[in-house]
């Protein structure tokens, strides 16, 4: 399997976690690939029309999008129920936190794009505050429901880690760790896991 | 249950057609609510931090997000492996599909909200271009898959039937129908089933 990929991207982070935790990572390539909002990249739009990372490529050419699915895939493959519950309201409790980390990566990264990528000018300080609130409130949830911290290691914890580490790397100064103390404990402890720790996105 | 709605929403949309096809339409109250990029609904937030439409309240108070998780938990409710195959290379099929879908409609609510929400004079035309290509080249995809458009329904042909119709509904002069002739008549073919019929978006 070939899974593209980029060390800044949270969505590829997700699945090298996964793959890791899943005793999977020796069964995949790394293919590095590049792509940047507003600038075409056709090769890339060949293997996923969305131009997103990452896409699992499996040997006989099927591709797998998107991160979420890409882990149940993974998840299937070591056995089940590894990373998301089989069964019973942990599974849909888990599939649904893990939805809502995923629509705060979405707007993580919007907002990256709307101050980073967009040409001066053109910014509108209200989709940044909005999409900004979207994340800052997920991670209250977060810091409001211990219960999902603590539950045996799942793609929902690993999608929190991915958003913690996406704020450290792209947005240093937003204060999280003083704002929600209980993830700011969750965090350090997950670091203590390899898959986390050498998963953390390179110096910015 | 409760599901949040909007009849301008194609996610809430997807959920719709999977609760009437999957039998649990009378089980579902639809409870209206508005959401606007960059402009706050503090009370919607406490329900969903994304701001995003639709999710699904439990009677328990349990709210689970998003759509696509809303439709594998109904789909799970009626018995399982309805909309979504249980098993086999038809589940990744059909789940990757599903997100090349999702993904679609995310890029082209992006398009929307450049061109018709976001202020006059801080549009992008670059970022409006990259967005229509993925969902233009993603339909290109199903174009070129045809069996795709010929297996049991399932939720990424009303994926699919959600795209085409927020095209018509917000994009009604990009020519999809004379571009991409195969999607044309799966979606005449869609519209056949009640349930496809009356969640066509109202007029613009």
């Amino acid at each position: 399997m070939k899974l593209t990929f980029s060390p800044a991207s949270p969505f590829a982070r997700k699945v090298r976690i996964a793959a890791i935790e899943l005793g999977l990572i020796d069964k995949i390539e790394f293919v590095p690939a590049t792509v940047v909002p507003g600038q075409p990249n056709d090769e890339y739009s060949q293997i996923n029309p969305l131009k997103k990372l990452p896409a699992l490529i499996l040997d006989n050419g099927d591709v797998i999008v998107d991160s979420y699915v890409i882990v149940e895939y993974l998840d299937e493959l070591a056995g089940g129920g590894k990373l998301i519950p089989a069964s019973g309201a942990a599974k849909w409790r888990v599939k649904s936190d893990h939805s809502l980390l995923q629509g705060m990566l979405d707007s993580m990264l919007l907002c990256r794009y709307e101050k980073l990528v967009r040409p001066q000018g053109l910014q509108w300080q209200a989709w940044t505050d909005d999409h900004w609130n979207r994340a800052w409130n997920g991670m209250a949830y977060f810091e409001k429901h211990p219960e999902a911290l603590a539950r045996p290691f799942d793609i929902a914890q690993i999608g929190l880690v991915c958003v913690l580490g996406y704020a450290d790397f792209r947005f240093a100064d937003c204060g999280w760790r003083k704002a929600y103390p209980r993830l700011d404990a969750f965090h350090e402890k997950m670091l203590a896991r390899p898959s986390v720790r050498i998963s953390v996105p390179p110096p910015a």
